[in-house]
């Protein structure tokens, strides 16, 4: 085994070179992290480009990339990531470490749970994103000044987490440390909802406005932004709402209670009511000043 | 009655001196296309500062202010403007040319339909706006490339027209006339439907997530673009939600019924139905690129 941890030795497989695993790899190299990243990547188009791009030295099947990688990132959708973990620890040994970026964090946790080697496992989720997808939506500076989240923290070996903040630390993100049920629960009401919130209003308003002129001419830069996510993959989406229903679910129906409470008030035409309801929403903005203070600061 | 036309002789008076009175304020001055400017407000604090911001020479009353004025621009909520629009055509006379900038054109157009001088107004919708209000809101390039509507042109002399065109095209807009009815249908459904969303958003997940931290911890970029309208003003969305009732409540409805279906989907863990609605709705960034393609083209 050539697990060397030396940055001149160290070599990176990223299975999934998509907008996550893309960017990665661009802070890899600029960073000089590993003098060597395999890729791995099931579309034929995405590897093509991955290696036009130098996202990766050398395109690779899973086998042959993880029998000489120190560190393994998996970036691929997170329907496959029960099985591709659990592969990626049977196809590794010695002291390499996998480190998984999905979405959802139960069900990676649960499927390596009883993995004789779930110590060499970090279960991490960069809350980094675009509503672009593919090698060619991966840039440098994606995850600057984002949170991490990793789960189980006390299930990974020291020299596991130690490797993982070694990567999140290069990207510049800010690592926390937290339950996978309270972050999938968390992550339904603040990032999978206002996903699905944008996803149906876009849909809504293509449906309701079937001449498109009209939403030319009536768009401000308010619509622009609020209908962005609806241009985010299915095929990455579709898989982390499957996979977080149940809080997703409860999510979906307090949003619609909200706006059926909303849509009664308006039409009860009681204005001290809309006004309440928006004047208490409006305290969004100290929640988001906070956050953009929290992405200025240093990584503690 | 002092009505020159001339720009070294030009005086405008400007009511509500808030983001979109003051952002004009700032380009009228930019481009001297007003030698003076008065300002009414009904706020003393924003009377202060839009002085102290020289986005007025002299604040007065209304009385005095459109004594002297040849182009009035109204910029308070639309709950006033009904009332506001008569009384402007009450106080002025000759050529002095009135405009408004409400968000809804039904109501301020029917209130002055019956007018002697309604030839002198113009009802029109400059769309653009941040979720920023008041004075300190107020900057220049606000209505750089954004669409700016007129209703009911028919109903307006020509030399009103071109006086407000002027206006306008200094502000670097795109004007097109549309009937008021169509415009505050189309407006329910692109603009004000998203800034419910947004409101009913923030108010979800502050409902929810009564420790702020988990909203510090899990929210990416893509919630606060979502979320952004959640900081709106609710003095002015309030009324405009109010008079756009009808097609408003129309619009919710849809959002809602879009879904609750996207739920029963989840819910039965339908993936093809889920893939085929982000599909479908994936088909806004077609529209969105339209929209900023023509917001980097010269107004025709």
């Amino acid at each position: 085994m050539l697990n060397h941890k030396s940055p001149v030795e160290m070599t990176i497989a990223i299975v999934g070179l998509g907008l996550i695993g893309g960017s990665m790899a661009l802070e890899i190299r600029k960073h000089g992290l590993a003098n060597k990243i395999f890729g791995v990547d099931a579309s034929e188009e995405n590897r093509a480009l991955a290696l036009e791009m130098g996202l990766a030295d050398t395109i690779l099947t899973m086998e042959e990339a993880l029998k000489e990688a120190s560190l393994v990132i998996l970036a691929t959708p997170v329907s496959t990531l029960p099985q591709l973990a659990t592969r990626a620890l049977d196809l590794t040994s010695g002291d390499c470490v996998v480190v998984d970026t999905g979405s959802t964090k139960q069900h990676v946790c649960k499927a390596i749970s009883g993995h004789p080697d779930r110590r060499r496992f970090v279960a991490a989720h960069p809350i980094a994103g675009t509503e672009n997808s593919g090698p060619s939506a991966a840039f440098t500076g994606l995850f600057t000044g984002k949170t991490n989240i990793i789960c189980e923290r006390e299930k990974s070996s020291e020299d596991a987490i130690t490797a993982a903040l070694k990567l999140f630390d290069m990207l510049g993100m800010n690592t926390i440390f937290m339950d996978p049920v309270e972050h999938d629960r968390h992550a339904a009401y603040v990032s999978h909802l206002s996903h699905v919130s944008s996803f149906l209003l876009g849909r809504t308003v293509l449906d309701m406005e079937k001449d498109e002129k009209n939403i030319f001419n009536l768009a401000g830069s308010g619509f622009a932004s609020t209908v962005r996510l609806a241009k985010s993959s299915p095929n990455m989406w579709a898989p982390i709402f499957e996979q977080n229903a149940e809080y997703l679910s409860q999510a979906l129906l307090e949003y619609i209670m909200h706006l059926q409470r909303f849509h009664y008030h308006l039409m009860k035409k009681d204005t001290t009511e809309l006004m309440r309801i928006m004047t208490e929403a409006n305290d969004i903005r100290r929640v988001l000043d906070g956050i953009a203070l929290k992405q200025t600061e240093k990584p503690s």
